[in-house]
């Protein structure tokens, strides 16, 4: 609170181009799950944004063509002229908080399908489309490329027609095809287009020179550009080609926004890259070599970090997806000097899964993340309580902490008791798996706002009967007494418990966090195909076990290629020497081995060890529900996270947010804010639409 | 044409309930990936299959609450009375054209994630999510029972005022938590809605007789039923509990629609099902035991088949989704004894692809499915020519059968050249793979259309040089000439030819399908992910080779997922005892073995054999247009099919049908069909939304 003053440099107006952002804190393009089929979405969404104090703010990317056709993803889109009016109310809802609305456009090449347009894809080369459509992307002749730039032009005038005030070209994240011509790899032309950087680089000099032409009177052109692919010699390096292209096109762009391809690289998750400020080495060149205002990520939560590499000459603008995104609000909270206030990121990536899983942005710290228009919230802002009931909230997990955290911001009288000596409940015990720590923010974040509140009263070592609810004597409880892992092997692929021999030890997850060790060798079976079994795994080879990994699914973790993850995952797994038995199930369970059978059939197999961890399905805890159900005196009561259904711990978060809004809304109210929804216009009669 | 007499019983009227179809040809829901995202497409779609005369014609599955959302995928909803406009255009288009309109309610249980609506999924039990998001469905109590029967019959209201005539209850495909109570490995319940057969059916029974109260009077109510899972003494069998459910709900439902399940085992492709009425014996016990009309499906095309069905009293209605889809004019064609020229369903699977790809439906045979709104498209109809031009058409595989169709129904002159004794292209060629024989009816029924039209002459044995183009004096030409597979290993992994030691015999899919097979032990390496790479290993195999599978995939063909086929693909495989080496690639190619390594790392390994089958990518041949291009005398031309892009069958038959529609149309009105979409509605101004 005292220092505020060192904070000051972060408030700086910063000028870019012919326009002039008002501060350092600059919201880079990222997708949302909301795009072309959800612009009011969107438009709350990034209006919170600049809201909460970040003076420029971003689209994800857009479309400039049907030919870069992302379907069924749901980007934004610029096709023509028809597209305007969605964009131009976001650019219009983001300018009215007095920050700059950017745009990033893009072509995608054959990272496009084109499923829903048809369009065969382009590239600088015949080349496989990325998925598993067996389809392939065509060399661009001379009057593709002619059409590409006309594309992009038109494109550029419709965007500052839309109002934005900063306007990408975008050759990142290895998804872009002026990358594509950029490298090697894909660009194996013999035209002015490929050989020499200056003829790879050829087409995004183009698409500045043109886009700055046509728009750079009253809009900033931004280069994003990805300096480095994380591949060593196999792909552009920062200090060899990267730093060459840069140098070639150092005075075209009005600002430069750096970063490391491919997405999974640059959306690092802190299981893989714990610390913030993880791309500063490799971009660190550019400013000092172009000039020119730069902005770039890397997870950037912390102000002290933020100021020096502005002091530093690192960076012109801390640019920022994750961090936005947990905490809208971050740039205010630090300009009021509200340090502690703000809600880090844990690094979990549950928000780029949205973008794959093609359905609104959500986010484990900030539960009201996506739900600004259909639900009407705001991360800041909460309606006050109707009545002064008392309230009850049992279990401190996330669902539980989050809920308390809420109905407290309302006024309520709050009660929090966990049954155990911590709050935190999943969180807290995941956060102590390898690689997992930055999820204890979780916790830590709502006990730092709870412990301040005058109406909340938190109790630890608390285990509650329905006579003791009873007893307790408040107006509602809320039940987030959490959810336990099987050890019966029931899951996805056995409906009934396993039959397993007695002499077989076998564990779950929740023995592993409390520290309760098997002896090995281990085998750890996965059929639950999250995050969790591949954590187990690493973690017990870790430990020092020679484990086998065991799973019906086919890859490592299969949840976690929504999260930019799975490659990685599973390559820890490999490099840690832990054998992969994949797209196999335990069949049975013996005194020294279990059973196996390929899902796909084939012959079974004894695989020797001396215990099983079973990763496969997780059992609610109803217990003081069903007590409750039972009890004369008991309050009124409802069952929140994990206990209600057991899911990701942003599941929980959200599901005790929307518990303690709800709370006294009336079930009308809440169902209402539920169905708000953006729906496609229906003409009054179809007559001239039948055959 | 003679025989159009034996064919009437097949156009008597049927009474089902209070309405009555006015034929035996009943389009059975079937999904199509427009829904509640594109209702004007949906519209004309459904549209023109009334118009070519289908007495009944039904949505896709329809939610009945956002506790059942499937996003992304896009199936129709009536969540509630908003949603009624976009089902009312559906059903108003139908019944103009003297058809039934039918609805498919359905709750999905624990099969949708509900990721949009993000609440917590139900099912009859606490049971994991059938996706990879580590999510688990809640038993459903008795308050969650009423309150689905209670958005049933809400759902049933709103489907009657959106103007359907049969509206649904649905217990089918493993996907509908009405099946789901059905089935003990479900349903483990203690309460009346668990144990016996009577009450696992009771929530069946409920919606029915509920239905029928709300609705009943207007509106026939049905029930589709899977009676068999396929899955033997692990599931309901259609001779034990199947026939125990049909005879226990005999009376209530005004039509029975019977099928089995899950989706793969009803929507069963022609590679694994060759023949037409495979469902037959599992359902024909239905309508002896109910005495109720009665629909039922396997992929019919053969009206001779359809009249034996309904005089031996095993079915009422000819029920078809794929045959429907080729073929939208099938029952006008049979009215009008035209049955030569049915467009048959080849079994492919990729109607059914476009479901979980979220993009519209399209088709192999039928390249307008899926267009009819935003182009305008109809199978039948199609605009006359817009010149006298001739036309060259160099190629006679899909693309360049089906382009020189389109342009001879529009009238122009028309020559198609063949380089090989054989019209047909890849689809002959691939036709005499294992499984694919169906495939042929590409070629069939379009050189049955050709051979009848004056206007089109056709030429085998025709290898065209630029010269012999010129010389042959027409005014335009589409370059239809298809692509070969790469043997150098070019392909998603490796960018850059493989190093191959010429010693080692190198074949591609063109070898094996032309019948160059190789000496065993042969690896067959799938570097492209189709469903190539799994019927040459399997084709090889049945010829009596030692095969080891090589893919860089971690499933075997991971697109056929998409066409319903993956699992029995890779236990085809599996039982034909070939070896698999999955996540792997090949790293080199010695004289006498490849080495492989992990897609995730791992030690390198040697696999010795004596012949290496590369599945990789594919070149398209451009070589006379290339040569066309440097040549002075050329007429105008222009590239089709694999040659412009090598992809599926199915984009090779659009690609020729969009090139005819287009053809002197000019291309701003080309342009202009591509950009019809459907749009969310945007407010003017977006003020009243910012925070």
């Amino acid at each position: 609170m005292l220092q505020t003053g060192a904070y000051d440099i972060l408030f700086e107006p910063v000028q870019v181009g012919p326009v002039t952002a008002p501060n350092r804190f600059y919201q880079v393009p990222h997708a949302c799950g909301m795009g072309h089929l959800r612009p009011q979405a969107h438009t709350a969404m990034r209006a919170t944004k600049a809201a909460g104090g970040w003076g420029v703010v971003c689209t994800e990317e857009t479309e400039i063509h049907p030919s870069s056709d992302l379907s069924p993803y749901s980007e934004q889109r610029l096709w023509d002229e028809r597209d305007i009016p969605a964009l131009a109310l976001m650019a219009e809802a983001v300018k009215a908080q007095g920050s700059l609305a950017g745009i990033e456009l893009v072509h995608n090449g054959h990272m496009a399908d084109n499923l829903y347009s048809r369009i065969p894809p382009l590239a600088p080369l015949d080349v496989q489309l990325d998925s598993a459509y067996p389809k392939m992307a065509r060399a661009m002749d001379k009057q593709d490329i002619r059409d590409l730039r006309a594309w992009h032009r038109r494109a550029a005038r419709n965007a500052k027609a839309a109002g934005f005030d900063i306007v990408y070209v975008y050759a990142g994240h290895n998804m872009t095809i002026t990358q594509h011509f950029l490298l090697p790899r894909y660009n194996q032309r013999s035209d002015e287009y490929g050989g020499s950087l200056e003829n790879r680089a050829r087409l995004i000099r183009e698409l500045l020179e043109e886009t700055k032409e046509e728009i750079g009177d009253s809009c900033a052109v931004a280069l994003r550009l990805a300096v480095d692919e994380m591949r060593g010699e196999d792909g552009m390096q920062a200090h060899e080609e990267g730093r060459a292209v840069v140098e070639h096109l150092a005075a075209l762009p009005d600002l430069w926004d750096v970063n490391v391809s491919d997405w999974p690289n640059d959306t690092l998750s802190s299981r893989f890259g714990p610390d913030e400020g993880y791309e500063t080495d490799l971009i660190s060149f550019v400013k000092a070599t172009t000039g020119k205002p730069t902005v770039g990520v890397g997870r950037f939560t912390s102000p002290d970090l933020m100021v020096r590499l502005i002091r530093q000459g690192v960076l012109d603008f801390i640019g920022a997806a994750r961090p936005s995104i947990a905490d809208p609000y971050l740039p205010n909270k630090i300009a009021e000097g509200r340090i502690d206030a703000i809600r880090e990121c844990i690094g979990c990536n549950i928000c780029a899964s949205c973008d794959a899983l093609g359905v609104p942005i959500r986010c484990t710290q900030n539960p009201t993340m996506g739900e600004e228009w259909r639900r009407g919230w705001n991360p800041e802002h909460i309606a006050p309580k109707a009545s002064d009931s008392t309230v009850l909230v049992v279990g401190g997990g996330p669902a539980g902490l989050e809920c308390a955290l809420q109905l407290g911001r309302r006024g309520y009288r709050v009660t929090l008791a966990e049954a155990s000596g911590e709050f935190g409940g999943r969180a807290l015990r995941e956060s102590r798996l390898k690689g997992l720590s930055a999820w204890r923010r979780v916790v830590d974040n709502r006990i730092y706002e709870l412990r301040q509140m005058a109406n909340v009263a938190l109790y630890t070592d608390s285990a509650l009967s329905a006579e003791d609810v009873g007893e307790f004597g408040c107006d509602h409880v809320f039940l987030a007494t959490g959810a336990a892992w099987r050890s019966d092997g029931t899951g996805r692929s056995h409906h009934f418990p396993l039959d397993c021999d007695d002499a077989m030890p076998l564990f779950t997850p929740d023995d592993i966090m409390a520290g309760r060790l098997p002896e090995g060798p281990v085998v750890v079976y996965d059929d639950d195909h999250g995050y969790m079994g591949g954590v187990i795994a690493d973690h017990l080879a870790e430990s020092g076990l020679r484990v086998t990994f065991v799973s019906t699914a086919s890859v490592v973790s299969p949840f976690t290629v929504y999260t930019l993850e799975q490659e990685r995952v599973q390559r820890a797994l490999v490099s840690a020497g832990i054998e992969l038995s994949l797209s196999t199930s335990v069949a049975a369970v013996g005194p020294d081995s279990v059973t196996i059978e390929g899902v796909y059939g084939g012959a079974r197999a004894d695989l020797a060890c001396s215990a099983l961890v079973m990763v496969s399905a997780r059992t609610p805890d109803r217990t003081l529900e069903h007590a409750l159900g039972q009890y004369a005196g008991a309050p009124t009561f409802e069952v929140v996270g994990d206990a209600l259904s057991p899911g990701l711990i942003a599941d929980a978060t959200f599901s005790g947010h929307l518990a303690a809004r709800n709370f006294e809304a009336g079930r009308e109210q809440a169902e209402a804010a539920l169905f708000r929804r953006e729906m496609p216009a229906v003409p009054s009669s179809s007559r001239s639409d039948t055959p």
